[in-house]
């Protein structure tokens, strides 16, 4: 432990400090996900999980009840829940959102059929389910009933928001706490739940977990548009092609004159986007300074989370956590 | 209540003795299915749960709680816990079955499209999740994660079963468990299980509802090829176009000589249709005396769901859930 560099980064210092903990949960994904009946899922959920990505959202339960003194066994089946869910609603937006790419991979959708991407979805969300249920604690039910109504809600939101310049900053707040807050918030909270932490100490992790996760999707929204110094690569815009409203746009819309509102009208409600668009609303963006205040909000929630958190104990994990915050918005900085 | 007809159906005589409680799950759905921040979702699932179909596994629930004395007011939420399961997993099969109609209206899937079909049905799934945590029962719980498990096994396997000469009776029954009898067993269960009935007979109205479950989709298989009498008409022969491997075609492709399963192989395998071959396929089941096998197999489930429910104490409603036993195989009769 003491060998850690203070460069690493801190969700790679979480993982290695709660090592132990996270093999437990892989190897509890594992088991889960094998159906004997069923060969085609764990084919299907392997891409997925194998894969990896940064396993945040376990990280963080595992943290939140380790950071309470919890030291076992359930916080490991309610990290293994929250990345199932997790896997699950991947799984679900590949169909509906025709992505071609996912953590690099190319989709389960595409892989295989919009068919096992719904279903092998369904099947992660019940085993979610049992594993929750095997806990025995009805506030970690409740909590994970509760966050995956507001997934629900929020996707929907998101479907019917697309494409309508009518969205606005409270509208985009619903719908990011709903496909990445909710999640998170849920995370942190049944981590201070299963250790019986006091009420002030589960609430503030709530709430960490809530701004984080508005920080974390704020930051991919900026990124999508190149950061705040709107650095186009070759993986940006896709926002903008699929004319999603997010935060970057929304507060470039919010100040357009008449001229610009034809311009936004024509390439996001009508869709008719042509060669140099992008660079335009690029340079919209820039103009309004809508790249640099959507990196102040992102800091803003990262500000938040961070004060939330400082509420526990000082300890290594506490700290990690508060490190976590700053780093999700050093992405934009 | 004395006015009731003796030639009324069963399931129409229980939603009359149990109206009050069903009126009370209406209500409750109602409540439950709105969304005040996306509103498109009551739209989708109006054009649902409106058109109402049968509601025979909520009023399975009810009838299991009452028969064994509960009068409230849980079984309400548990009626509406399996409905809103149950219209969930119709809209993500509309997305995944490319289906035109669903209860003789358009699907979800048409007049809206698969990204609200899969989102709304995650919502109702988290809606019916939600409802169960409220009871405050943990067996109840974990029969529907469990159900819920079986579920999404059961249709992820149908689809890797579709179009495979080798799917036996076997894998059928595996699959119908999946995608009928385990929430049809679920929706008894839970019923006993809110009543503190005694084992005994909880497991007997478990039995019930997966043997009637299992008889009730062979049954449907049976009347897509027009019923034992093969009365084709105007919508049947669906699950042949789709080479979905029901049991009559099992039973037939079991006794399929050389020539025969050339033939099979060509529109099942390989997808080959043309002009006659539904007729063709028909004389063969006929031939084989597999739409009568079938039918048998209709009646055996039948059968046994009666004599579980046999052992519970005689009352009106008991008599009525064995009639509804025989009323399921009456449709092939």
């Amino acid at each position: 432990m003491d060998q850690i560099s203070t460069a690493a980064k801190p969700h790679d210092e979480l993982a290695m400090l709660l090592s132990e903990e996270m093999r437990a949960v892989d190897t509890l994904i594992r088991a889960r996900m094998v159906s004997k009946n069923a060969p085609r899922i764990p084919e299907v959920t392997a891409h997925l999980i194998e894969a990896g990505g940064k396993r945040l959202r376990p990280l963080l339960t595992l943290a939140s009840a380790s950071l309470c003194g919890y030291d076992g066994p359930f916080h490991v089946h309610l990290a293994a829940t929250v990345e199932f869910i997790h896997t699950a609603t991947l799984l679900h937006d590949d169909v509906v959102d025709e992505s071609a790419q996912r953590r690099g991979r190319p989709t389960a959708n595409l892989m295989w059929d919009n068919k096992s991407s719904v279903l092998v979805g369904d099947y992660l969300f019940s085993r979610a389910f049992q594993l929750m249920v095997e806990t025995g604690s009805f506030r970690v039910l409740d909590i994970l009933a509760n966050a995956s109504a507001t997934i629900a809600e929020g996707e929907v939101l998101q479907l019917t928001a697309a494409q309508d310049l009518r969205t606005d900053q409270e509208i985009y707040l619903q719908v990011v706490r709903g496909k990445t807050a909710a999640l998170f918030a849920a995370a942190t909270e049944v981590g201070g739940v299963i250790a019986k932490a006091p009420p002030a100490h589960i609430n503030a992790l709530r709430e960490y977990g809530d701004a984080l996760g508005i920080s974390f999707q704020i930051v991919d929204d900026l990124l999508d548009y190149g950061g705040s110094s709107a650095n186009l690569g070759k993986n940006t815009g896709d926002d903008f092609r699929e004319r999603k409203l997010t935060l970057p746009l929304i507060k470039a819309i919010a100040q357009a004159d008449e001229t610009e509102r034809k311009f936004w009208s024509r390439v996001i409600e009508d869709g008719h986007q042509q060669d140099g668009d992008l660079e335009q609303a690029m340079e919209l963006m820039r103009h309004h300074g809508a790249l640099e205040a959507t990196r102040d909000d992102a800091v803003f929630w990262a500000e938040r989370a961070k004060s939330a958190i400082s509420q526990l104990p000082e300890t290594r994990l506490r700290n990690l956590m508060i490190d976590l915050a700053d780093y999700v918005v050093s992405r934009v900085s």
